[in-house]
């Protein structure tokens, strides 16, 4: 296929031989830059758009699917993805991130696979649920943050009565404008074994801050623990509203063998913001996915506001201005594509007031 | 706008219900997994297809360019960018990757701007072209790597008789898709001062290797040199020649101060090939575009085979395969988004026989 | 003055020539290399030597000290160090670390003070103690780890009716011979204060494994974390046994934001073994301290075999090998060199059977 | 042997039961700390005084010791060593680096050896020597520095009919305070072969900078290149005096690969003083030994003057200050320990006025 043509701009002689040449730029598979208005916009400029999506809808939604789609290899994951409304019908939360909702019904299993996209699970309701991660399985529970790292095998159980919901994350977008994107398939056999009420990633990993194996490492690109567990991520952030000051506390998810990002495409963090309490106003360029784990506020994404429930999830574009007033005490989980910015020199934050 | 409604994919059932599900998602602005066929392939897809760009037709069109098109602020650079015809219609020679022939002709400038997408010149004809990159001016000639990391400011100056053609690379597919393009127009006014014929950056940091000033190192995310000659480029190529013993040698361009790639987006290489010899096959996920800049050869791309002859350009889309073998000695500038996935920890590489 | 006059070795003409000019070399300060015998080992020679001190001793003295001599600006701390007896004198219990016994007893303080090397407490016995690390208070019980990095200030508060003794860890050989010891008197009034059960570094840090202040991490050489506390150290061990399987577990201390060496001159591990059990023999070039914290063992260093029992301490230098065999399940803190040696490029291991 | 026995300081009660205390201590190889004045000194005592060694005095002797004294097996190089005279009759020129002149006669070779203390040569006379490091023959001509990193294997040739003087450094006595010395003789038959005039790692890493083999890294602890010249060395000081434009120049020899120090112990750099300029005077901890290569000057060390003329050798203790004023142009090689320092976290510098 050949490159489409063009016309000459306003302004310029709107000749024979100009209309001649840009012909010939076509069929050699050629563009001229300066008809490309646009391609270096001075900022950002806001494709995907702020938005948010609220829980009650996707919940309904989530648990209709549950009745009406099988789930197995033809399908995998009952998955609703958020569809950002400024990216022309791609199923994506932002320009980076895949965010979505999974359901998994009562008795339900989803087979395994694996694939280079980076995923993570924050999970918003149900019990019982385990996820197998490279053959580790890691039970899930609400408030928990749950990593199936680029390329490692994931398979979901749902032994009990209840379904489970929750958030997932991928650097999918990322992934796919890279074309790194690899896919694989595991047995359709589940696996089938008792699970601990903790993982051994945790076991090895994860007992205490700053004690890990003298000489065992995994040094993968990724966290060796995969799991982060809402009892701890609760405990510190009161601990760090106690120590701010100000009412509100962010922690960041890392590696606890290295101190860096749990996955080197995505940030996770998770944030504290008292009844009344305001987080400073800033931007940066990247994008973020957030999820509303308790209480409600209202964030204000680029001069837009948009009132937040439990459950209510929503996309800050890049270089547009966030920040979030609680009106009863809410806990936001967060995932961003900052560490990407950060490793390629690419990052910028401003503070506004 | 509302997402994309799906009807029911083959094998799932047709029903009413079903029906009215799609369309409440598509309302909510998500999308269901299931039905985006595709969106996880077993390997990066075809999107980007190997491609040759011939010499002789950029050349001509380049030219042509000259005498059709102005330079100026409605413009600011003459630059004809390969369009891989497999990337429907986008001004991209891969998915990560900008290149093109840029022409400034005798006589003519082009004024100061900087944007964020990092891009570098490698020159192919021409002589007595200078370029200012944040304030030091930088020499140019055939066989030169000339850099302009990242929100540098750079304009071009012609004050000979013959026109210039370089190729151009930038990361803007990439800077594009993380949506972190900013850019800013300088001064219409143009630098007007005597050149040197070795810049600032080469006088500081180029003089030999393993020297560097004990204590005023310039930190960037990049290279302080921002110049590498033909002439040393092609006597390093020689001696690694003569190491490898092969009849091949490949060198990077690395930040002689820290030894990192020149830009954390884009490694830069150069290749020789002696005649009759052939580099080892090879696929990598990520990819590249080649210049041949001395000699004859075929390129082997995915299978696909390309006659090369001076001047001529290639693309080398993720995950294909590639070898060259020479017909006469031949040297080719490379430019990969390798650090890329390095940094993101996606390398893959497959050495094939 | 002037060098040491050498006359001519075995083996070399005795001639008056000869002898005049070892004396012009005296005198111009210098000194021929070949008469140095010895000044370059064909391995580390045994200066320190494998030694055990034992607790019944140590405590005794340590109490005889708290009896005998006061404790204020003119001395400032009841310690007693270990004098390895391979090292002529000198207070070291092996060439680069600095090991003893302090006692604080009931009632007792010791003011502020700070110094470049590095130091830190492991407790053996008492309650109620309380230091002061750089203005945070850290309680100190049994088993507990507490750091007093390089250069921060530390004072020693023992309100309660019993003494307290531990066992200090400097990096003061090492620094010595560096010619690196800075130190400086702080105010002669002591803090006043309340003390909660949990310093400030470890709510900050120290709650969970992997979470984070989001964005104000102290980035010094060392930890911020200044304790680490025996409940957890004795747990993780207790898991990390269950995963080896071997009846042995080691972990190592590390910074919780980074996963380095809590400092950058001493490597702190722990290391369980079940009755009956064997850690594998191995040696390392540079020098090693450990303290018996619980149970009973024998521990065999360069084929000597020393009896250790709840509280011992040994010393075990460079290029000794070390395998500890249990009599019942016992646990030993360690402090090391190692993180000079590998900072240095000098780090040897060699596994023995 | 026991540790030394102490008596009551002054000021503490001399009672016998204070001495039958001692007497214990000493017993079971134990030191009181408050007994030990001076072990913690409020800055680094100076033990290493700041001197220097006449050029004259030193080519005397050393020539003459290539008429007294053989060179084999016995003794295997001819060195003296600047033995500071503040060291207590040891063969160091500061606490923590050895300096020495080595002679190598007309004719003779010195046999192979290697050690981990690393070394490095800075060339003072002579034509026509070449040293094998690691099996690559590597020339040696005045000005130049030859690295022969930790565990390098090492050999001497001087084939030609003058003799060949150049100055030593050696880590040597950190390397002893770390007791990580290991030695190993080499076959007593010498390598015989054909020099060229530049080595295999100059061919590799040594011919631009900037520009590296691309995938076939030397990724050891120092640098792959051995040799940097002095025709390099000349030229980029003059560039750099042209640039700072106040008569002097420091330039910092690194890993041409990795822009790291040479070799993990000990900093090298070059310095250049115009006649009538003086450079910023300074102190840090860590001491450093200085060649004057070409030149006249007096260097200020923690106030006391030294006159300097070429060939002379200086030492600078650790936090002695230090200023170099010119009387003709002058170039100055320094070793120092400071990347020990960085490494460790313990680096301080203080710039005076």
């Amino acid at each position: 296929m050949a490159s489409p043509r063009f016309t000459a701009p306003d302004g310029m002689p709107k000749k024979n031989e100009v209309d001649d040449f840009y012909e010939l730029v076509a069929e050699a598979d050629l563009q001229p830059l300066w008809v490309q208005k646009g391609i270096m916009p001075n900022e950002p400029p806001l494709a995907a758009v702020p938005f948010a999506w609220k829980w009650k809808t996707l919940r309904e939604l989530a648990e209709r699917s549950g009745e009406l789609i099988p789930i197995d290899r033809g399908g995998d994951r009952r998955v609703l993805s958020l569809s950002n409304p400024g990216l022309a019908g791609q199923p994506y939360a932002t320009q980076t991130l895949w965010g979505a909702v999974q359901y998994l019904g009562p008795g339900e299993v989803a087979p395994a696979h694996r694939h280079t996209p980076a995923a993570l699970r924050f999970v918003l309701e149900g019990s019982g649920v385990w996820t197998l991660v490279n053959g580790d399985p890691v039970p899930m529970a609400p408030g928990d943050l749950v990593l199936t790292p680029s390329w490692s095998w994931h398979e979901h159980h749902n032994p009990g009565n209840t379904p489970m919901f929750w958030f997932d994350a991928l650097d999918l977008p990322l992934a796919r404008s890279l074309d790194a994107v690899f896919f694989e398939n595991g047995p359709d056999q589940m696996a089938n074994r008792a699970v601990d009420p903790i993982s051994g990633s945790e076991l090895k990993y994860g007992t205490s801050p700053g004690l890990v194996p003298f000489d065992e490492m995994d040094q993968g690109a990724h966290s060796p623990l995969f799991a982060y567990r809402w009892k701890d991520t609760d405990r510190t952030l009161s601990r760090l509203v106690d120590i701010s000051g100000n009412g509100t506390a962010s922690l960041k998810f890392v590696d606890p063998t290295r101190g860096i990002d749990v996955m080197p495409t995505m940030r996770c963090s998770m944030h504290r913001v008292s009844a009344g309490a305001k987080t400073q106003k800033y931007r940066r360029n990247g994008s973020s996915v957030w999820v509303t784990f308790r209480g409600s506020a209202v964030a204000t994404i680029a001069e837009e506001r948009f009132h937040l429930d439990e459950g209510d999830m929503f996309a800050v574009p890049s270089w547009c201005s966030l920040s979030i007033e609680a009106t009863s005490e809410a806990d936001f989980f967060c995932t961003s594509d900052a560490p990407v910015f950060e490793a390629l020199g690419l990052a910028r934050v401003e503070f506004l007031n």
